[in-house]
């Protein structure tokens, strides 16, 4: 059975960036992965805070919460 | 030709709990992964600054720096 691993994110270009990088990177063979855009999808944010999300964008693997902060400068964001 | 995927860090349980869930679920076979204890590989400090690394653990996917913070407890550190 596949390790559920959930990618939440809020749409911004540095969230986008992890996104593509970091969990397009998970061997998908045992992993099952999912990509919520906390922005889009409200109702999945108390989910994401009971998995311990405390900031996007994080990865939940097998229920354990990593807050991933892309050293972006602030020109990425302009 | 693999993706270079380096994992650093300081061999804190934090760390070391981010490497075996965070650097085991890449795939091996588009990424060619690298555990890098810092503490005790200190000459190659100055290779993860450059790359980006501000702190530990962090993880750095074909040349891009993602810091990983777990959201540890302060009882994991006791």
């Amino acid at each position: 059975m596949k390790t559920k691993a959930v990618f939440y994110h809020a749409g911004c270009p540095v969230c986008v960036a992890a996104e593509q990088n970091v969990a397009a990177a998970l061997d998908r063979s045992r992993f099952d992965v999912e990509i919520v855009h906390l922005g889009q999808s409200k109702s999945r944010v108390a989910e994401a805070e009971k998995a311990g999300v405390k900031s996007v964008p994080a990865l939940v693997l097998d229920g354990q919460p990593y807050h991933i902060n892309f050293g972006a400068g602030i020109e990425v964001l302009r």
